[in-house]
């Protein structure tokens, strides 16, 4: 355990990170031992030390990834920042498929305990859900979830809770246009979710996004523990059945009735290759990149190597980062559908006369930040260094293995209600101003990147990478700490946003609109 | 009460509408006698009669507004549609304040019971609220609200409830943007509301929507019932602390503290001239703009000629009208305000390659529809036919005396939000397909358009409008009906909706984008 005020993000680096103002004389050891490192300046807290050569022209490795080129000789022990680092061509051109590294087999699968569905699907939690079309049904909703109290629930002790899933939309869109399909396919993502037991659909009766259209353009099936596939779910319209209060009663009978069949399950040994995880950051800090991020990306490549599905989502803070990510795509398809999703931000953005910033600002680049991929590394890193298998929009079923991409906006509960409806079974979240996010059906693991946020926030934090800018563990130490908790929180343990009930309100259907 | 096919919807129409299918020979008398007018052929649902002599050219009058011209010469007793009657040159340019008709002044004052605020505002119903800047808060607020049970309320009998204004944004949007001014515009709108006893304002603390600059930029100060108005409202923001458990324990205490200020409150007469109306429909049906929309109509114009305020919103659903709107607008200013409103909405369905297409359908024109003008006003007619004083942009303060326009969605949930933040402290929503709308803090009376309707969502509807359609009734007779309904309700009546408990979920900031 190094008390160097340095830290080396990924074992592939060629530059180190100071986690404290670190002195001229300053010395980084490799964790084998063979290489030291003495500053030969005062390097300043988030800047880089180069610890190998880097004659004129060299790529720099950070998170393991290229940050620039060396644009003049340097030595070890040299300060890196913008008067020898540079982007350069780097910037200019997509390649696709030109840097490709797969994470090292395990020596040893693994599995968690999770439940297996009848048609195969892999959760993690198991929970009753209501369906809301539109915001006209989200009272009702709650109406019928408010009588599944403890008390009921005791009885139905494999039942991890009853949930409505409400939101603000449903109506006034175009019929089949685009915000009528994304939270079509939003809520027919959850409503297939593996973590879902059973659920029915609500809705009001007039309203655009019909329940019908939902259950049929989404193929919804009633997914009762017997397996049976051939029933379209239950749907229950408000205008059909007399109002709230005749709706209440009737949802209540119904919900009652898919309990006893939704609480006979139990867990077993699953490979982990069937975890999907979805990763997000939110009130992120200076120490995101450094610690929490590459941690998680770490556990990231863990998960991947063991055959798992790791997806990055939040397009709008990797922007600046897409020439990288197009060089791990496995074909010129994937890489491609990736610009293609960055293009439709920029369209969105212009539209509304905006633009996506992501470039270093000011601030960041006294911070130690030197380039625009080196700024959207430190959001990319959270994902790992794995080759990139698909990309997929807002919502859609990631059916690949390894690392992959979702669109979605940065903004937190929206970004996450895409992954889990593209059915991320778990969820790891990395903060350094501090959240409280949880997200029901699935399990969120939320990750300080600073000990003091993590000690402010104790009863929501789970996990503190803070440890690394402490000096008490590396990056790779927190990155297996990580990924156990992740076996282990997918295999039943509670996370403290599941411990405190949060994870409703965070259902959150991105819809980029138009509304009318 | 007569029994003929024919309704008169306004009594300067020249035009009688068929309420079913009235053969020919069918006769329709006006109320006062003098005039009788007999069928001269077969008239449809919902199709329209002359009821006087209309030369070629001559302007046609339904709702009390013209919606076209006479392209051949027409007799009483004719069928009057398309083969007859044409927009013509009223949709091809816009004049402004040529149209203005006056309600006629009521012979007696009116008051309703209320409360009045030490700052003079008057309130029909005293709510205590958390406001939430962004999703991140929402589980907090709502945990706080979960403390306020009946129990400890049955102390403070003159507080209606316990609120969270809760939402699905307040982060990644650009800071200052459209989307960040709109709302907080909205909150600041709640929070200032006259129905809003007491507030506090809860946040995560790194959001872009910052509570601070909502309390500065909208002015917010602590609505306590002493008056005094030189303190800032209290603010929490659960990062500073420590996480949602400390925040809810802190939250709750904070609010108890409120608690008794809020409870020293009576009501009082006050004039009706300080009700702030806002008028939506949901679900419409074919009986929307031949019942309800104009019975509404009639009391609204009677609110205006009592000095009150009646508020139309719902811009895509008048569109194609608004030439007849300018017409009575005021002044040429607040008619090109209203002009700039739709450019923006034509603007911004163009941006998504998308159209705003109001005009009569297929099926709406063999119900009877003949111009888009008839279709518009269907609408707008809920808003009666006094002169336009003013046109506000989404939850802007309704300042102005009379009949305004706020421009809104015709989402309902977005619509009345708008409105409620923008000052209307009495909501009449008039519905055929049947909703079950509610908005705290503000009461919401529900009009069905037809009996069938009323009769199936009982426990939801307020008030019949179907009685026309059933020949018990005239439009004036219900428009009486919902007058003093809405009177009863703004002192104290509880609607259907609030009886029910509605009105939480429905909280609903319109935000066309973009989010990031
Ligand atoms: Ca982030
Ligand atoms: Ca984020
Ligand atoms: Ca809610
Ligand atoms: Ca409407
Ligand atoms: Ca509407």
């Amino acid at each position: 355990m190094s008390k160097s005020p340095f830290l080396q993000l990924h074992e592939a680096d060629t530059v180190v990170v100071a986690r404290d103002f670190a002195p001229q004389g300053s010395v980084w050891t490799s964790p084998d031992g063979k290489l030291t490192v003495t500053a030969k300046e005062r390097i300043e807290l988030g800047h880089k030390m180069a610890i190998v050569p880097l004659p004129k022209g060299t790529t720099l490795l950070k998170f393991g990834q290229p940050i620039g080129f060396s644009t003049i000789d340097i030595a070890p022990g040299d300060w890196v920042h913008s008067h020898n680092l540079d982007m350069m061509s780097l910037h200019r051109d997509f390649e696709f498929g030109t840097a490709i590294h797969e994470p090292p087999a395990p020596a040893t699968p693994r599995t968690f305990m999770g439940y297996r569905r009848q048609d195969g699907r892999a959760a993690t939690r198991n929970y009753v859900a209501i369906v809301s079309t539109v915001n006209c049904s989200a009272t009702s909703a709650n109406y019928i979830v408010d009588a599944f109290d403890e008390a009921l629930l005791a009885e139905f002790p494999n039942i991890d809770g009853v949930i409505a899933l409400n939101h603000k939309s449903g109506c006034s869109f175009r019929y089949t246009g685009p915000d009528h399909q994304m939270l079509a396919r939003t809520l027919g993502g959850f409503a297939r979710h593996p973590n879902i037991g059973a659920y029915i659909i609500l809705g009001l009766g007039c309203e655009t996004g019909q329940a019908s259209f939902l259950a049929e353009e989404y193929d919804l099936v009633t997914l009762d523990n017997a397996g049976s596939k051939s029933n379209r779910p239950l749907i229950m319209n408000i205008q059909d059945l007399g109002g709230v209060k005749k709706t209440v009663q009737q949802g209540i009978a119904a919900l009652k009735d898919l309990l006893p069949a939704a609480n006979q399950v139990q867990r077993m040994p699953i490979p982990i290759s069937e975890l999907i995880l979805g990763t997000n950051c939110g009130g992120s800090d200076g120490s995101s990149g450094v610690t929490a991020n590459p941690a998680l990306g770490v556990a990231s490549d863990l998960l991947v190597a063991h055959g798992g599905t790791s997806a990055l989502a939040e397009t709008t803070e990797i922007y600046g980062g897409e020439h990288l990510l197009t060089r791990r795509a496995v074909s010129r398809e994937v890489g491609e559908k990736l610009i293609e999703r960055i293009r439709w931000w920029e369209e969105y953005a212009a539209k509304f006369g905006a633009k996506i910033d992501n470039n270093p600002s000011v601030g960041n680049k006294k911070g130690g930040l030197t380039t625009i991929f080196e700024k959207s590394l430190g959001a990319i890193s959270k994902a790992g260094t794995a080759p990139l298998r698909a990309v997929y929009e807002y919502s859609e079923p990631m059916t690949e293995k390894g690392f992959v991409i979702m669109d979605t906006p940065g903004f937190d509960p929206a970004s996450v209600t895409g992954l889990v409806a593209g059915g991320a079974n778990i969820v790891i979240f990395t903060t350094g101003r501090g959240s409280c996010f949880g997200c029901k059906p699935v399990p969120s693991i939320k990750v300080s990147t600073n000990t003091p946020i993590y000690d402010r926030m104790i009863d929501d934090m789970d996990l503190n990478a803070g440890t690394i800018l402490d000096g008490e563990k590396t990056v790779e130490e927190v990155g297996l700490e990580i990924f156990e908790e992740m076996i282990a929180v997918a295999s039943g343990k509670k996370t403290k946003s599941e411990l405190q009930g949060i994870g409703d309100e965070e259902f959150c259907p991105w819809m980029p609109g138009p509304i009318f």
